[in-house]
């Protein structure tokens, strides 16, 4: 049995992790922090809260294997892949599916990213 | 190679699985079994088949790793955390996203969850 | 640490893989090449794609363990259905949510999927 690792809880609730380690993948959740921003801002920031939420767990970008992208306005995706393209590892392309759902507060992007754990 | 364990089929359709088990993994879905109901009642009759379905393939919620929910209507979330929160082992919390999807009929919450199995 | 294996990039970006495998484990996406179709069509075309995907990387539908479904009209979730029982492995039934989403240009149906790698 491979045991679980919860890092957290989340910044949001003291209900759920921020993150979970299990048989060499982390699984994790991010949002913008800051709410009253276009929506590239908002994909900045939670790129930028990924790569955090990586670094605490002991992995990095280089090891995502999938991206799953919410946002509210399936016509700014464009915003979104601009600032994915600014983000990402290019040595080490993720896998990524992006639809439109709405999603609480103010938020515009939320981000679901599994990756595998540096050795 | 791992086996896959399929459970099933699901009580919706004869063509789909309950839950899949691999590599020590179990993933499920679920919604509530009794549509006429508050999006509170709807999630803690989905919670608890999520128990069922965790309990018939072997584990439990303190395994859990990832709740992905979809419900209907964002603003009734508050509602849905209310549900969790009764629910939740807090000494293994899981981590969780919630974003608003339109689903089939009078469902207004789903759930995709893995989970570790036991030992 | 296990290796991880991206294929592509996506025919629909430079900055995506089409495909990433990772210990045992293949996840991929779909949407149907040919938009200006019904969803049954789109649902056909996407599932094929999915076929080609995991033969790609080595495996195949026997294989699947999860296929997550978004559809832009959930009214319309029976055609989807009827593509998926015409397609679907029913010695190896896959576990299956479909919830609707919107989804950019003209796509009604997105497909994730995450299957075992063959021996």
């Amino acid at each position: 049995m491979a045991p679980i690792k919860r890092i957290g809880p989340s910044r949001l609730s003291p209900t759920r992790s921020r993150s979970v380690i299990h048989d060499g993948i982390v699984t994790t959740v991010a949002t913008s922090n800051t709410k009253v921003l276009s929506l590239y801002d908002q994909a900045r920031d939670a790129l930028a809260a990924i790569d955090r939420n990586l670094q605490e767990a002991g992995t990095d970008k280089s090891r995502i294997l999938m991206v799953m992208i919410y946002i509210t306005d399936i016509t700014m995706k464009p915003e979104f892949s601009r600032a994915w393209d600014e983000w990402v590892d290019r040595a080490n392309l993720p896998l990524r599916a992006c639809v439109s759902a709405s999603l609480e507060h103010d938020h515009l992007v939320e981000l679901v990213v599994t990756a595998a754990m540096d050795p």
